[in-house]
């Protein structure tokens, strides 16, 4: 089951390092390149059917983005790779799918793993791995599927909008990462939505038993949140102070907007977990507070009427000589008791409010 | 609903960046702009028009200060901001309500966003962004609606009180963020007079169950205090280390006091955290001290009335031969034992503490 | 009421910065200013009528120690602090009663303030502001009221006891430091005390309904002891760290003692926040555990008596055919019966360790 | 009992610093030695009979792999230590199982203890100790026992599988750590399992008074993985960075690799703790919903036969004059009122949802 | 009472600093004085009358260790101090037992307070304060009491075992920190089994009332052995980083194996809070456990009988007209009317998994 294993690694134990090894689990995603070539002038896009069409770009002054979603195919990736000179370790982590966000700096290119965010149609979270590879004239782009949250960023290319077209490969890098981010907020959106129904919930006394079990599922899906938006800060941080002469310094200032926004995400997601563990404790105290209800109607119902039980047990005896029974108006004094004896029980619980 | 939405990000999802798009609630809030122009010597105060009116002060050796209220209006504050330099993703953060207070060194000038923060008239606290940049000889401040708390600077320009007219706009601005800041106090001074309420209430057991989603509502009080006066601390703390050419050594003293200001505000609110955390442990408290005493009085009632309905019970039996029924004197002895009983019951429920 | 406002800024919203405006509760309080010159041959005692009295000393190669206590006639503070060229800001944190403890190095002098902590007579902490500024022939000290720690101090100057005439203003500064530093001993002994009277309370099971209340001030006591100790540690650090041409190589040693004083100071405030936490924890342990042997009670009881009147119940009918009734000894046999039942639940209950 | 001694210490109290002594517990194993010699070109693998045979490999140009299980024969350790000019406190931590991972920087070597972990065959956990030395040309290997994780290493050495014939002793310390930390993965995924299943234990209730002993167990379990890993970390970011000469540059990518496994597994820990905290608090949530279950029966059935047996109890006394017995249909119309009653009270706990 | 005193400061307030006052419990302690001084070829052990004739000692070239037990004889301290030109706050720190563990560098020896940890005849736990001043070619030792952990020390060396003899006062030194540290392992083992002991009882359902309290008691304990150990960790690292000429290169590397020592006690340390704030949680989940059967017992008690005391209510009414009464076989079917009713009840709490 999918969810269950969600917090696992899925490392292939016992491997030779660098070998390439998919463990996610879309193994029969199709394979799907694209590529962008762009200047300032022109922008040619094509889907390619082999990933060896996509070696002649390597060295033009062009702009070059290619994009390879389905990360099951890992002879291509490792052609791809061979091709631009990666590192094998790092093709190993571009197809196992179990990577902390991160970055590595090589010489001739930047290597980031981040995570893409999304709701799947059963309003589960799905933390999807995106490896980019930044170099001089180019950004190579994994995804493990299809769908995926780059489509204004494509937009733009084709239609030269904004300043995209006008500036390098690291203006790219950045609107991939923009793109990401932006979707985090959508993502903590819900969640946000999600708490508050519970809060709700809580406080209108329209609870059941599954409720814990509920918000335990919510934490878990604030950690995974988490786990893929903390590392990624310090990432963008070292993109910011690193100083790579693949990242010009006008570029900078937009990494550090993209900073801005994950602090401000990540500050929201630890608002989360506070209110959560409130949650509980609201819980908890709605628990006690139904729980003290039962004990009073409890009380009240037991404290009136057993002595009054009691009262009519001694006038059921069978003494011979019970000198009460005999007269009259006795049973109609009794009843008097009894009433008064209620009202005053009545007044004395109200006293101390439990009415 | 405002209140919902309150820790939300309003970012527009999927926007290029460094498009200015509003993203408050004030969306028909008037445009207001005032100019106060003034040296040592003369002090010229104008309500103005249009934007453009405002663009001549640029060059001039006077202080300027240029106030925008109406965030709504973006098209004036990106003729304001080009005419002054400002980076594009700079005038996206003014107009973009949900920034954290942050600071942002440019060579001409420094960028500053923080949160004024003030109860509206439903008791609940509203935190709304305000810009300030400063330049050589200028400062502009950008503000959502009109009221604010800057009444008490305008009268000091008028009327050259303290030292603000015969020093340059990099004291202006502290004389800005001083205003802001010691708003913060009244805004803490609220907070504890709540909080004191509660406790007040909970001693005095005077509590309904909406209390905890009371004291919920109060923690998020506290967390939207803390989200907007943590970060400034920060922002102080880095102009005064900053040895930016705008603000001068002899001001730096003041910023010192500022920050001193917002430690002793960011104490108290920690304390106030730290005090909303016990009071739910009070309140937790109380409860089982409450169901502790409805146990008690059940317990006291059942234990002593039930084993006297036993014994009534005894003597409701009808069998044929149970000697005491004949005897003349049982019913009255009966009583005796069961006065008896009853007062030993008492008794130690007495010595148990109980009653 | 005094209690109720302890943890509030009293800070003057709106007020231009620099002016001074006490602060604090003694607004009646009397004025009066005493002087010691000293060198290692001899000593001056002098009580002054008027601040200009004192202005004479500046300049003397002579050690000079004048202590004013009353911060609520600014007008004398702010005439010795323009005398002494104390800047503004300063003068104005003397009469702001609300100051962490802090330090600010000038050219010409150190400006220190901290907390003077003891017990009023109603065994409320009291926390009042002392501030002292080292010059290079003298301190200056300024205090709210006239009860203080000093007397030890004069003594030693008078009598010329220990180290403190032949050394300059340094050492006297220490000195002066070391005899507030010197009551939080006594103060955190008492609140030692305090403590260990709440847990033997707790373990007696001597607890009312008011000790979540005492825990309570008693948490608030320990921060604002807290408070008032923990900003002082960076104080003397800086002191010591800080290389300061007013302060000696050798007295640095003197310094390091206060420090480790502080140290020793704040260990066991610490350790007091945590035993609160754990007696919160015992007395709700023994809330728990009452109300378990409630239960037992009520449980023995009606695990007893219900089955027992159950039976007398039955024998209670009025069927006509009850073969049972007519059997001479059925009555004796049920209470033989009735017995064995109730001896068996008795053992029941002792095997389940509930008697 | 093995189990109870899992946190202690073994330390020999009192020994003279740099005497051998075993601390472990398999104090009869049996010596095992191997060693592999190898170049690109050829690779010798021996079992050897005794420690002496191992010296020859010393000064060779080939690197050797000389590997020792049974850390109870201190003796030949010892010979070891010495021929390769080991500090005597190194060979002492060698034999002392009870090392947290760290790491030694000597000169001619680099010596780095860390934890092997398993689960055994009743499913505790083990932690085994294993002691590495990185010479020029050699790496030493310590474990306790036989059993270890090194047999995909030995194949590859054997069958020249991957680059590690091609590389230097540097490559094969990082072939063995990463195959022990790969091992952590498999433990990590167990320990995972078996919260996972303590979670669905109580969802579904299905839980019985050991838990919170096995949740105790659990926890125990993650502390003893925790010590393990944890301090690993520290040991392979001090690789990293560490120049030492005896670690080339091409190597270094490797062991950052192990630095992201390493904090991918710790990760995963403390989620893990982190889970079984809320674990411990559904469990205590699903008491009290148990409780209340509980209450609701009792005040259910209690508060419904109460009145009725009140009732029944009035017309069981035996006054003379109760109007009510002699009306014919009194005893129906009776049961009547007591159906009504019964139905009426069933409504009221259905809308108070107890029902 | 020792016990009560434990946490609080022993500080001599009001006192000139630099007065030497005893400020422990042991004032009757017989002054003790033996010295051992040696070179690699000779040993000499003296038991000294009077004070005085250690003197001779310090310009030998021999290592001299000079022990005083007793700090209650201050006159006898102050004299030794004198002679080996030791700072009075130094001294006045050696008779003042309320001392963190620390380290004081000065030119001509550096000073080291730490505490020596056993449990005494009751089973509490004693921090007794040592005293150590290394010197060129000394080592002063300064105890409260007679007992102490050096014997192994003084065997070594009388028979010149391990290295002692041969090295200088800095190898003494670590040999006398060592025997300290050494015995820490004895006491947190000690520690361990308590807690374990706990363990056992808390799950057998073992426990009384008091647990809590004796919980309250370990948790001091691990206060105890806390502060004694924790400071002592920076003080081992100062001695290993500090460049002090008194502490040769060689012997570095055994202060770094006490380090790693007192790394592992703290880390026990820290896992038996941890433990003991689990203990805390299982007594509370055990309490809650016992409430709910306590409950289950009273709710299947009442929930089978009251009904059915109701049915026999019914049939003792005294109506005149109840049908049922007169049917013969009526009493025999009422009975088996409330057996399958019981049995009924039965099931459903076995179902419920009550039984």
């Amino acid at each position: 089951m999918s969810k269950k294993r969600v917090y696992r690694s899925k490392k292939k134990i016992g491997q030779i390092p660098g070998s390439l090894i998919y463990t996610g689990e879309r193994s029969k995603e199709k394979l799907f390149i694209e590529t962008f070539d762009y200047t300032k002038d022109f922008c040619v896009e094509k889907e390619l059917p082999t990933i060896q069409e996509s070696f002649e770009y390597k060295d033009t002054d062009s702009v070059t983005w290619i994009n390879l979603n389905g990360l099951n195919h890992v002879t291509e990736i490792e052609a791809l790779g061979n091709h631009y000179n990666i590192h094998p370790l790092i093709l190993e982590d571009i197809v196992n799918v179990a990577q902390r966000p991160k970055i590595d700096d090589h010489v001739d290119y930047i290597f980031i793993v981040l995570k893409m965010l999304y709701y799947d149609d059963n309003q589960h979270i799905v933390s999807e791995q995106v490896s980019l590879i930044l170099g001089k004239n180019y950004v190579l782009s994994f995804q493990e599927s299809e769908g995926d949250v780059f489509d204004a960023v494509r937009d733009r290319l084709r239609h030269a909008k904004g300043r995209v077209r006008t500036l390098k490969s690291d203006y790219l890098l950045y609107v991939l990462i923009d793109a990401i981010v932006d979707h985090y907020f959508s993502v903590i959106e819900i969640l946000g939505d999600k708490i508050e129904d519970f809060e709700t919930a809580i406080f209108a006394g329209d609870v059941d038993g599954e409720i814990s079990q509920k918000i335990q599922d919510l934490k878990r899906e604030i950690l995974k949140v988490r786990r893929a938006i903390f590392p990624l800060r310090e990432v963008i941080s070292r993109i910011e102070k690193n100083e790579s002469p693949l990242i010009h310094k006008k570029t900078i200032t937009y990494y550090r907007d993209i900073y801005d926004h994950l602090i401000h995400v990540s500050e929201n997601i630890d608002i989360y977990r506070e209110m959560i563990w409130s949650l509980m404790d609201m819980y908890m105290t709605s628990i006690s507070n139904k729980m003290n209800e039962v004990m009073k109607v409890l009380t009240i119902m037991a404290s009136i009427f057993i002595p009054l039980t009691f009262i009519a047990g001694i006038y059921g005896m069978n003494f011979e000589y019970i000198p009460e029974l005999q007269y009259k108006y006795a049973y109609f004094i009794l009843w008097g008791v009894m009433i008064v004896l209620f009202i005053g029980m009545l007044f004395y619980f109200k006293r101390k409010k439990w009415l």
